[in-house]
């Protein structure tokens, strides 16, 4: 994996008269004033605002602009924002591609950056051929077409869906340095829209005493995995659509099984068959791997929630900060089980905290975007967030988490990230 | 414009042994049970599942699948939805291209099929060059690079952008026989982020008796339009990200005034220049065009927020239901001043009505999705959808539209929309 410099905060020129106006604009918008703030901010004004002489003449373009078009791309000029891969060499179906969290602002991600993880390839399905299999212990197997998933009652859930392994570079003994989302960025947030697992099951008749449902995508992996009914029959569903449209291949497509906050490989892609059954499958991506070896011996298998968590996204590593002054700090903050109640950002390391605000709408088991202001100083800090979820959940210090889990995890780090902002303005990222 | 067919709905097998079983799940969901029912529903699984003999064997595939991607696309199998394009033969970067309604779902759009609306084509505009000028009756006239805006705070709008000329082919004396996203389809939603006007507006230091914003955009039409400044101060932005990567070229890259609710046409793509005045511009875009001429000969002007509005998408023209059964009716409501408060929905053309599902979470200046459970008895039907906001505006019907607005509007149709799905399945529009 390589480094880019972001163009982000490279050709601003600092105006100093501005900076008293800054002061006024803060104070105005009630940061300032209020006690949720990270630090007194004032002088964005100060290195990003010049006050020109004359306005430039309207000056109207002399050709048409480009022609109107079927299904639209990003403009060239961001040719260098994609999904970074890291695939392995021996076996190149097999790896990730991240989504660039440091290169996004807001909280959807955009269908063709949502972060891959293929374990064999993404198969090619006819849509007009798929079928999906609901069998095991009901009184009626039931086969549908897409067609016939079509006409069940639809739900839509805007969710995040993470990866258990997101992140998993975290827990080496050195820090790596790389963009934000091209370690943390196997994790991305739609909104899906399709059948829930509910109405199925309550067609095909399922016997009570079937406890787990058994999920298997049509993949050349032949991804299997094992789920408890009791923990997602009120929220799981049988995806047709991500973002308005139909799945993308690489997502799923033509359907996909979407379980909101449970880890990615349960939200199984190319769905084609959910089997009731009394037991476990105990297939090799719940047995060897998606677990994690704990100090004491035991293998922690089936953790199934993703625990609340938060990274910040701009500044991190790849972005340069042109100077001293006032600056954003804007990041992802998001729970497994729930909505986020507060994200606590710090710029000294984790010595004090202040809150950050959150984005409304603050949805259960999805990214929320938090930003907080900071004035700094051109001197060495240290930027950490921290989450805190609805049911009280705390993100962990790193340090926390390894002693809690030992050496050998691999799968749901979910501990604290810091990134240090050097007296020169760039950013490295440093464990505390 | 064309029609084509929908896939939906077309291969399905009758299997009437799963009848009861749909009518259990259906109470079980508190539909039927529901006054807000629109008809009792049974049979969605009569007509769309198929018990299987023997489940097929596990049969993995022998190769791996395709490979990751930088930058995702759709399948190949999808390549039929599309925005639909028309445009001025005379002239044609002028025009509009359609969000393919009937073909989505839910209520996010994704950013490659958001719909166009050009006076004259797509700039290209180089992001490192490109500046935005502030100035008019301000104490400090600003100019900043797109670097520079992204040193302020920003703010995330999950929010609809409607065109003022959106449906206009409903004004005709015949309907429209198109796809319902082909002529309702001038409308789209998306998460903008970016900077509030009003944290610029107090860096510059404007003018307390600026009543007006004159906002132009860098393309070849040079659109400007003029904004009165107590109506957009806490809601407009400045959008640099859309669905969380940058603004794409045709709508607006790098940078484009959103204001939540209000006609497209104030959305203002690849904007340059914010200027106070304490007049309006008077430009042609707020004159000749995007004005309404009334039966009393006076000029409706500056209507900026859109009005109530709902649509059925499906189905809709282009659908053909298989056989009678259980249908469920989904389509799209929104309101340019507020929150949905209800949808109603209607299947004999207005006679009855009953409330819809709303799709949570309901926001304002949103799309929204409404649901409904319908039986169709095989036998010609109207469906209609009607929308309520929180304000307590009703969608009018066409008739009343016509009366209060004349014959002379071409813009701002919000009035009730009509489908008759006649006798053999295939779906008409219709006028009540």
């Amino acid at each position: 994996m390589t480094r880019r410099k972001s163009d982000v905060f490279q050709s601003s020129r600092p105006v100093a008269r501005a900076e008293r106006v800054t002061r006024r604009l803060f104070l105005k918008q009630g940061l300032a004033a209020s006690s949720t703030l990270v630090m007194p901010v004032v002088g964005i004004g100060a290195s990003v605002s010049q006050a020109p002489d004359t306005p430039p003449p309207m000056k109207p373009l002399t050709s048409p602009g480009l022609p109107f078009s079927n299904y639209g791309q990003p403009s060239p000029h961001e040719h260098r924002v994609i999904r970074w891969i890291s695939a392995n060499p021996m076996a190149p179906a097999n790896g990730v591609s991240w989504t660039p969290l440091h290169d996004l602002e807001g909280t959807v991600t955009p269908n063709s950056l949502h972060f891959e993880r293929h374990h064999n390839g993404v198969p090619q399905l006819d849509p007009a051929r798929h079928r999906l299999l609901l069998d095991g212990m009901v009184e009626r197997p039931l086969q549908f077409s897409l067609d016939a998933l079509g006409r069940y009652p639809m739900v839509s859930r805007l969710c995040f869906i993470e990866c258990g392994g997101n992140s998993s570079a975290a827990w080496r003994r050195q820090p790596l340095q790389a963009h934000a989302g091209y370690f943390h960025g196997l994790i991305s947030c739609s909104e899906w829209t399709g059948v829930s697992l509910a109405t199925l099951l309550a067609e095909a008749g399922a016997d009570p005493q079937a406890g787990w449902l058994i999920a298997e995508g049509a993949d050349a992996a032949g991804v299997s995995v094992s789920l408890p009914v009791p923990g997602i029959i009120d929220h799981a569903l049988l995806a047709l659509y991500q973002n308005g449209e139909r799945i993308r291949p690489e997502n799923g497509y033509p359907l996909r099984l979407v379980v909101p906050g449970w880890e990615g490989i349960v939200n199984v892609k190319w769905l084609r068959r959910l089997k009731l059954a009394s037991e476990p499958l105990m297939s090799r991506y719940e047995t060897a791997k998606y677990t994690d070896l704990l100090p004491d011996g035991r293998a922690r298998q089936f953790s199934f929630p993703m625990q609340v968590k938060s990274l910040i996204t701009r500044p991190s590593v790849g972005f340069n900060l042109p100077g001293p002054g006032a600056y954003e700090i804007s990041g992802l903050a998001w729970s497994g089980k729930g909505r986020i109640h507060r994200v606590e950002v710090s710029v000294d390391g984790g010595k004090s905290w202040q809150s950050a605000r959150l984005q409304e709408p603050v949805l259960p088991a999805c990214l929320t975007r938090f930003r907080a202001a900071w004035r700094w100083e051109g001197v060495p800090a240290v930027l950490v967030s921290r989450a805190i979820d609805e049911n009280g959940e705390v993100q962990p210090s790193r340090d926390a988490l390894l002693a809690a889990r030992g050496e050998h995890s691999r799968y749901h780090y979910n501990g604290l990230v810091s990134w240090l902002v050097r007296g020169d303005g760039a950013v490295e990222h440093v464990y505390l």
